[in-house]
């Protein structure tokens, strides 16, 4: 690899690219936490020590997601996968269940969730190739749901909800769940219109193998006879996450990735307020480019492309292998699409620096201008 | 704290010390893993660089632990509790399980195991409050069970198989089902008896948050239909632990830890032959010294006491509190007794080197003799 002068940017679509602040910090303190003579690794979950650190995590996450006194936070295992079983093993009564699938990730949530509960498709965009959103107007909503699902950013095909459904206006009294996997703590959420939100914490918060669950209190007490304990929200939200033994180092490090998030700021603007400005700029800098250029495309409509997942497709697809080596080159990592939807994506999340973004621009133009 | 000339000794039961070496590896690659330019938790699970710690850490753990071919490495999520549903959602095909309860986290299993089965219990030791094993000889064991299940090591009472029952000499053709989660790695595994074991890695094997399943290839494929799919062991198999994304710095650092095991050499023997008897005599000192003073009483029968987990009591329960404190200032940390049995327990797993035990005896011994 070329040397570069800085680290490599690393566009990974998760496990993902962590501040350099956090990861050194980690690295400082892996053998001793704070003069405790422990690493964080080492320390009892039921412990002082490692008490503190949760609840500092769970409060700073609080803190930054604005998340309202009426909903818990918890911490489990699994990912979002897991969650696509653990919430209807909770909340599905064995009911009806609304899903609006918007790219692979709801999908694979509405097809699991057969498992536990009648699912409805209320809306789907798969006729537009998962490019554009169905407007809420438009949803056939059941009239008995236990609750509407929907994927708020699909990483795959790049579409994300930039306001979430009011189902109240839509005259839905069902809960919104929403998979938040993959934007979390990119922007503020509206609560207000949320009954839950689940998301694996590898793509903005910290490391694989932590879940974040936000559940409004009232949905809690559901459960199905057949739900794992361990999975059950009312018996994690008893324990305060500690009825197994939680993954203890990834809530660290999710914490100081939480700590670091509340030290941004851009103008004026602090926390996922300075976060939002930062991340619809670097959006907006890599989609005018690729919407500029002759070589690259995306297929997204425009009011609904992800700020977080950016695929593209070279117009000359024979180039791809010669794309991805060259950006290796010159430090820029981890850029090529899913499998399944093939092509290029640049996963911008929290953690990449604008300076990221226009280097990335700056290669395409230099690999755009060579293929001319 | 005083200033102790080496690092505390860490008795904490789980999570537990980690050797040294291993978390100074860690601190050093936690920006940059062997010049790729990303720290192992910035990684794809899916990428060249991860795939490759990852079959590494399957490898080393199937050489250390002479798994047979015939047995499938899963790496999972939930832990031990989560695995109480998990076991018997994939092998129980809701007929009837027989359990042998020696402790409390045989009693859970049992517990959480009744959502999806009959279960009928074949033993127990609760009438000599869990100090004892109950002889296989006379287990009642089920004509129809689809497995029977024990916990290996009980890591609250400190009750511990030294030999695996051997079902078939016993007349019964079901498989064996063990929880190893706290003495997994510390002594060889008799295969030939074991159909499925598993384990959480926060005690013996790495950081919390990892689950280690060794199964029987003939056992997969029977879940229950209400099986999570992130939860079905054939699915796990199929997609070599990558069906939903894996704790992948956790696995890392078990592969880490596993590479160290394999250094470890105790006379001629090595690995887990070393560690064996590395772990024999660490416990022996323990148990002698306890048996041997007049303060201090651990009242497992001797042919069932624990190498890992060594509770014991002080005949003079007042100075609890005493105890506990002049430890911490002489740098042995987290000795507290599981709060459901009280008193001391001291977790010595294979991290923990001869001379902290060595630390621990000379302080029980200063103590003893100040109450004298």
């Amino acid at each position: 690899m070329t040397e570069s002068p800085t680290r490599p940017y690393n566009f990974s679509a998760g496990p993902a690219a962590m501040p350099v602040e956090v990861l050194q910090q980690a690295a400082a303190e892996m053998l001793d936490w704070h003069g405790s003579g422990m690493g964080v690794m080492e320390m009892s979950h039921r412990g002082k020590a490692f008490m503190s650190i949760c609840e500092a995590a769970e409060r700073d996450l609080r803190d930054l997601l604005a998340v309202p006194d009426s909903f818990r936070i918890l911490f489990m295992q699994g990912g979002g996968l897991a969650e696509n079983a653990i919430v209807p093993l909770n909340l599905s009564r064995g009911g009806t269940l609304d899903f609006v699938v918007t790219g692979s990730w709801s999908q694979k949530s509405a097809k699991e969730a057969r498992k536990y509960a009648t699912v409805h498709m209320a809306a789907s965009n798969e006729s537009d190739h998962h490019t554009a959103l169905p407007n809420p107007a438009s949803w056939q909503l059941s009239k008995d749901a236990q609750y509407v699902h929907l994927c708020s950013n699909e990483t795959i095909h790049g579409v994300e909800f930039h306001e979430l459904p009011d189902l109240k206006a839509l005259g839905c009294d069902a809960p919104l769940v929403i998979d938040f996997s993959s934007h979390v703590a990119s922007r503020p959420v509206d609560w207000a219109r949320v009954g839950l939100a689940f998301g694996g914490a590898q793509k903005n918060l910290g490391p694989a193998g932590l879940t974040l669950v936000v559940v409004r209190e009232d949905l809690l007490g559901h459960a199905l006879a057949v739900c794992p304990s361990a999975f059950n929200y009312q018996t994690v939200a008893d324990n305060a996450s500690m009825y197994n033994t939680p993954p203890t180092y990834a809530i660290y490090m999710a914490g100081l990735t939480f700590q670091w998030l509340k030290r941004q700021t851009e103008g004026r603007a602090t926390g996922l307020a300075a976060m939002e400005r930062r991340n619809a700029a670097k959006a907006a800098l890599l989609y005018d480019y690729i919407d500029g250029s002759q070589l690259y495309l995306n297929r997204v409509a425009k009011n609904c492309r992800s700020r977080m997942n950016i695929p593209f497709f070279l117009r000359d697809e024979s180039r791809n292998d010669a794309f991805l080596a060259g950006a290796q080159d010159v430090g820029l990592l981890q850029l090529k699409g899913h499998k399944s939807v093939g092509g290029m994506r640049a996963s911008i999340y929290n953690a990449m620096p604008i300076e990221g973004v226009q280097a990335l621009v700056s290669y395409m133009h230099q690999f755009e201008k060579k293929q001319a």
